[in-house]
C-alpha cells in the first residue's frame, strides 16, 4: 500500500519566495502523516500565467533555487512537484534561454529520473497554445526535443524509477496537458504506459476554471486510468490567476481515480488541502468508487465569482468598493456579490440621476443599499452634464490661421454618452479614490459583445466580475444570490421585473415598458454563437441556419422566438447586419480598452478570444445567401 | 534569364474581396510585361493579424474560394502567393479543423508541387510563436506534420518542380521565418537547398517594421544567398495590421538578392508596388549590386509613424482629429503629425487649463495651433473640477442600515487625476465626437512604462501614436519634424525647451522650472532595461551592474549620471524600488485599460509584451545585494 499526499495548494503567480513556504510546510504535514508520496500542480514554485516574466533570467535563477530549497526539503519523503527547468547551455526557438515546463520528483535530497532521459525532471510533451495558454511562446516541448535530439518521442516518454517503502515502483509523471491528448497525434499516457508498465501516473496540473470542464476532465480521466489499469492522481493548484485582460479562477478539484477508472477521492474546489490517500498496490482490490459535486449549476458559477473575485481583489490589494447603483439588476447583482467580499461596512453604492431617470429605479438603488447594509450617497449628474453641453456648444472653435470660427453641435447620441461618462469618469472615480478604494465595472457578456456601453463611462471600472455572464445569467444569478447566499430578497424584485435599460434618454424610459434595443432571450444565444462556438458562428451560418429552419435550435433559444422577433425576413437580416457590424466593429475598440474580465464560461473576451480591430466583413457566400432570402 | 515580378501589395487584414481584387490586377500588369513568376506575400488574401478570425469556418472557406481565383488568373504565368490551407478531414491541435500558413504556386490554373509533398503547397515549417506572434496558436507546422506521419523533416522540405519557358526550374519556396532559422533546430533554407539543389529561393513574409529589422534582415539573407549560391528573392507587403492591443506597420521593403549574397533590387518601402526583375541563368553574372537605406534613424521612425497612423485611421474610419494640447511637447509632437495626415482643416486643438496652467504653457499650445493652421479652442476645467471636488465632499455618505451619515475626503493626488479626466472624460471625449471624429492618446513610451498617467484621462484615446517612443525619442522627433517635416518652426522651440510637466499642482510650476519626477536622460534608459532588452532587465540585475561599476554603460546612458542625479546608494536604490513597483504594479492595470499603441521598436507594450496583473516582486539574491550596497 502506498500512501500519496495531494498538495492542493493556492499558488500565487510570481511569488516563487510564497508559493515554497507553503509547500515547505505541506511537506512537513505529509511527512508526519507518514505519506510515501507528496504530489503539487504544475509550475507550483513560479505560476503559471506570468505573461514575459519568463524573459527576466533573474526571475528564472531565483525559481531554481527556490526548487533548490524543495528538492532539499525531501527527507524520508518522494516529493513531486511542478517548476520551470532552465538548461542554461541550450536556447529556445526565440534565441532566449531554454525553458521547460518541468515536473520534477526529489527523495532525500536527490533527483530522480535522469537514468533513462537526459534531464533529471521530466518534461511537457503537448503544450496548449490555444484559448488563454501560450505555452509554445515560453516553454520547449518534449516534442522539439525529439527533433532537436533526433530521437522518437516514443524513447523519451518514460516513467521515473522510484524505491520507496522497499518496493520498486514506475512512475508516470506527466503535466496537465498531456492527459488531454484527444486531438493531438502524440498520446504521452499511452507511449509512457508501452514502456513501463507504469504503477502509478501523476496528473500535475495548473488547469483553470471554467463551467463545465471537470465533467469532461473526469469523463476523460476516467477513461485514461481505466484504458491503461493504472490508478491515476490528478493534482491541480487552487487561486487566481491572470493574463491582464482575462482573470482566471483555479478550483483544484484534484481528484484519485482507481485502476478501473473510477473516482475514489478528490479534493473539495477552491479550498486549500492536503489529502492523504492510501493506494492499493496493482491488483489489490480498488477503492470504493465516490460520486463528485457537478460544476455546471449556477451554485457553481456564484462560487467561481465570489472566489476569484475575491482572491483578485486581495491580489491587486482592493480592500473598499464603490458600484454605481442604477435600480437595475446588474449593478444591483454586482453590488450583492461585492458586499459579501468586501463586507457592507466597505462598499459604497452611489446612485447618480440625470433626469431621465426615473423615481422607479431611484427608488430601487436606495432599497438595495438598504437591504445591503452598505454605504448609500445620491448624486446626481446633470447639473455637470448640463454645463459640460453648454461648455461644448457654446466655446469657439477658432481658426487662427483663417481667423474664422465655429461652435460645436451636440446630438442627443453624443449626449447619452457624456452622461455615462460623467458617472464613471467623473463621479465613480473621484470618489472610488476619495474612499480608498476602487470602482467596478458591472458590464454583461451580451452588452460587452456588442459594446452597448460607453467607452471611459459605463465600460470603466477595476475588474469587470460578470462580464463572462449574458443577460439571462445575471437574472438567474439574481435569484440565486437571493434564495441561496442571502436567503432574503437583497436585490428588490423589482429590479429583476423592471425592462433593462440604461435610462439615457426619453427612448428608454421605463415607466413606459421602453429599454434596451438587445432582445436578450434572442440575441443572447445569436451572440453566444458568434463567440461561443467551437467554430464561431458568423452571418453566413446564420442565414443557412434560417434557410433551413433550424436557427432557434442550433442557437439553443426559444422555438418560435425569431418569427415573433421580427416582422420580415428583412428585418431579420437588417438586425442580424446591425449586431454583427457592432460586434466586429466598434465593441472591438471597446474591449480593447476594457477592464480586465472574470473568466466563467469556455470563452471569456479578452485573452482567451483574441481580436485585431479590423473592419467587418461579410464572405461572399453571405450575400448569396441574403440574395435568395430577399428575393 | 527569368523575369520576375515582385508583388510588393497592401494587404488589408480580414478582406479577402479586396486583396484578391489587387493581386488579380497585378497578375494581369505581370503578364503584359512578360514576366515569368509573380509572387505575392505570405497570407495575401486572408492577411496575417487576424486574432481568432481564424476560428470562423465560413470565414475558412471564402479564403479558399478566393484562392481558387486568383489560380484560375494564372494562365501563361507562375503565381506565387500566400494563403490559409485548410485540410477538412484533420485537425489541428486543438481540436478544430486543420490550418497551414501555406504557400501557393499555380501556372495556367493548375496547381504545382504534389509530386513531392503530401498538398499542392508548402507550408510554413518554423512558426514564430515570441513577440507579436500567434502563429502556433492557428497553423499546423511542417515540424508537427512530419511527426504526424513519421516522416522526417528533411524528406518533407521540397522544392516545388516547374518548367518555364522551355526549361525545368527548382523553385524553393519558403515563409518568413523559415529564412529566420538561426535560433532553431531546423534549417529549411540548407535542407531544401541540399534537396534540390534550388534554382531560385522565394521567401513570401508578411514581415511587420520595427526599427533596425530590415538591417538585420538584409544581413542574414545576403549570408543565405551567398551560402547556397542560389538567388533569392524576398516579398513583403505594405499596410497596417493589428492585434487589438498593438498596431504593426508593414514596410514591403521586398528585397532581390543574388547568387553572391548582394543586394539588387528593392522596392520603397510603405509603397504599393509590382517590380519587375531580370535574374540570369544560374552561372550567368550575377547583377549589379545597389545599396540599401539604412532603416535605423528617426527618418525612418516619422516615416512608420506617418504611415501607421494614417492607414489605421483609414482602417477605422476616422477623419477628423481632436488633441488636448497642452503646450508641452508630446502634445505638441503629436499635433504637429496629425496635421500631416488629417489635414489641419480636419485637426482641432483644445487646450483645457485650470489654475496649474501657466500663461508660458497656454501660449504655447496656441502658437502650435497658429503655426499649424488647424482649429483651436480653450475649454477651461476650473469650473467643473470645483464643482466635482464639491459635490464629492459634500454629498452626504449614508449608512441606511446604522441610520449614520460621514463625507469623503479629497487628497491633492486625488485632485490632480479629477482634473485628468475632466480634460480627457469630459472635454476631449464629448468634443471628437461632436466634431464627428476622434481624440488622440499623446502618452510617450517612459510614462506608460511607469504609468505616469491616469486612467480614463490622460490615457484615454482612440489610439497612441507615440507610446512607443522614449521621451528622449519624442524631442528628436520634435526636431526633426521642424527642420525636415516642415521645415519651419511649427513646433515652438520654447515647447521643446520647457522643462515637461503635468501641470496639475503647484509642484509642477514649470514656470518655477518644476515637472515630472521622472529624470528622463536616466529613467528612459532603466526603463529601457526593464522592457526591451533582450533578457528583460530586474533590479537584481540593475544592482548588479551599479556594484560593478558598469551600470551607465550597460543601459546606455550618460557616464557619471547616476552618480549625479543620487545622493547615496541609498537613494539609488530607493529609487530603482519606486519605479520598479510601478512598473510592474499600478503601470500594468493602465496598460490593460490603455488604448493600442503603434509600435516602432523591437518591444513595445500591448500583445508584444505581455503581462500579467501580479504584485511585485523582488527576487532572494536582490535582497542579498541590497544589504550588500546599504552596509
Amino acid at each position: 500500500m502506498l500512501k500519496v499526499a495531494l498538495g492542493q495548494m493556492e499558488i500565487i503567480p510570481g511569488r516563487p519566495d510564497l508559493n515554497t513556504r507553503t509547500m515547505l510546510s505541506m511537506i512537513n504535514q505529509a511527512r508526519q502523516s507518514q505519506a510515501n508520496i507528496i504530489v503539487f500542480p504544475e509550475m507550483a514554485i513560479p505560476g503559471y500565467l506570468l505573461g514575459d516574466t519568463w524573459e527576466q533570467s533573474a526571475f528564472l535563477r531565483d525559481c531554481e533555487e527556490y526548487g533548490r530549497q524543495v528538492i532539499e526539503a525531501s527527507q524520508d519523503i518522494c516529493v513531486i512537484f511542478g517548476n520551470i527547468a532552465i538548461d542554461w547551455n541550450k536556447s529556445n526557438d526565440d534565441g532566449r534561454v531554454r525553458k521547460y515546463n518541468a515536473c520534477f520528483a526529489a527523495c532525500n535530497k536527490e533527483l530522480l529520473g535522469s537514468d533513462n532521459f537526459p534531464y533529471p525532471y521530466r518534461i511537457k510533451t503537448l503544450h496548449p497554445n490555444y484559448r488563454e495558454f501560450d505555452d509554445s511562446r515560453h516553454f520547449y516541448s518534449l516534442r522539439k526535443l525529439a527533433i532537436e535530439r533526433e530521437q522518437k518521442i516514443e524513447d523519451l516518454l518514460q516513467p521515473i524509477n522510484l524505491f520507496l517503502s522497499g518496493r520498486a515502483l514506475q512512475l508516470g509523471c506527466i503535466l496537465c496537458e498531456d492527459g488531454w491528448s484527444d486531438d493531438y497525434a502524440t498520446k504521452p499516457v499511452t507511449i509512457m504506459q508501452k514502456n513501463g508498465p507504469v504503477d502509478l501516473f501523476v496528473n500535475i496540473s495548473s488547469s483553470p476554471f471554467t463551467i463545465g470542464k471537470n465533467n469532461k476532465r473526469n469523463r476523460i480521466f476516467s477513461k485514461q486510468a481505466a484504458a491503461t489499469g493504472v490508478p491515476l492522481v490528478y493534482v491541480n493548484n487552487i487561486g487566481v490567476q491572470n493574463n491582464g485582460k482575462t482573470i482566471y479562477t483555479f478550483d483544484g478539484f484534484s481528484t484519485v481515480y482507481n485502476a478501473c477508472g473510477q473516482i475514489t477521492a478528490y479534493c473539495e474546489p477552491f479550498i486549500e488541502s492536503l489529502k492523504v490517500i492510501h493506494l492499493e498496490k496493482k491488483g489489490g482490490n480498488p477503492e470504493q468508487s465516490i460520486s463528485v459535486p457537478d460544476d455546471h449549476s449556477i451554485a457553481s458559477i456564484y462560487q467561481a465569482l465570489h472566489y476569484g473575485t475575491k482572491k483578485f481583489l486581495n491580489a491587486i490589494g482592493i480592500k473598499k468598493v464603490v458600484v454605481g447603483a442604477s435600480g437595475g439588476i446588474d449593478s444591483a447583482v454586482s453590488a450583492a456579490l461585492y458586499a459579501k467580499i468586501v463586507g457592507p461596512e466597505n462598499l459604497l453604492l452611489i446612485n447618480m440621476p440625470s433626469v431621465y431617470n426615473s423615481q422607479t429605479t431611484k427608488d430601487l438603488a436606495q432599497i438595495l443599499a438598504h437591504n445591503l447594509g452598505c454605504h448609500y450617497s445620491v448624486m446626481p449628474i446633470q447639473q455637470s452634464v448640463d454645463q459640460t453641453i453648454t461648455q461644448l456648444v457654446n466655446t469657439p472653435i477658432m481658426n487662427l490661421a483663417a481667423n474664422s470660427q465655429s461652435t460645436l453641435n451636440i446630438s442627443s447620441y453624443i449626449m447619452e454618452n457624456i452622461q455615462a461618462r460623467d458617472r464613471s469618469a467623473r463621479i465613480l472615480a473621484g470618489a472610488a479614490a476619495a474612499f480608498g478604494g476602487g470602482f467596478t465595472c458591472n458590464a454583461n457578456k451580451s452588452e460587452t459583445t456588442v459594446g452597448y456601453s460607453t467607452l471611459y463611462g459605463d465600460l470603466a471600472g477595476f475588474m469587470a466580475a460578470l462580464a463572462d455572464l449574458w443577460k439571462h445569467q445575471i437574472y438567474d444569478l439574481a435569484n440565486y444570490i437571493n434564495e441561496h447566499v442571502y436567503q432574503r430578497e437583497v436585490i428588490p424584485q423589482a429590479s429583476i421585473d423592471i425592462v433593462p435599460s440604461a435610462e439615457l434618454s426619453p427612448d428608454q424610459a421605463v415607466d413606459h415598458g421602453k429599454g434596451d434595443p438587445i432582445i436578450y432571450p434572442y440575441h443572447d444565444f445569436l451572440f453566444r454563437a458568434f463567440i461561443e462556438n467551437w467554430n464561431k458562428a458568423t452571418p453566413e451560418d446564420i442565414l443557412q441556419w434560417y434557410m433551413q429552419g433550424i436557427l432557434e435550435n442550433k442557437l439553443g433559444c426559444q422555438e418560435g422566438l425569431v418569427n415573433k422577433s421580427f416582422n420580415s425576413p428583412a428585418d431579420f437580416i437588417a438586425d442580424l447586419e446591425r449586431w454583427w457590424k457592432l460586434f466586429t466593429g466598434m465593441a472591438v475598440a471597446k474591449r480593447i480598452q476594457a477592464p480586465p474580465i472574470l473568466a466563467i464560461s469556455r470563452r471569456a473576451y479578452g485573452f482567451d478570444h483574441r481580436e485585431s480591430q479590423n473592419s467587418t466583413y461579410f464572405t461572399s457566400n453571405y450575400y448569396k445567401l441574403k440574395e435568395q432570402i430577399l428575393k
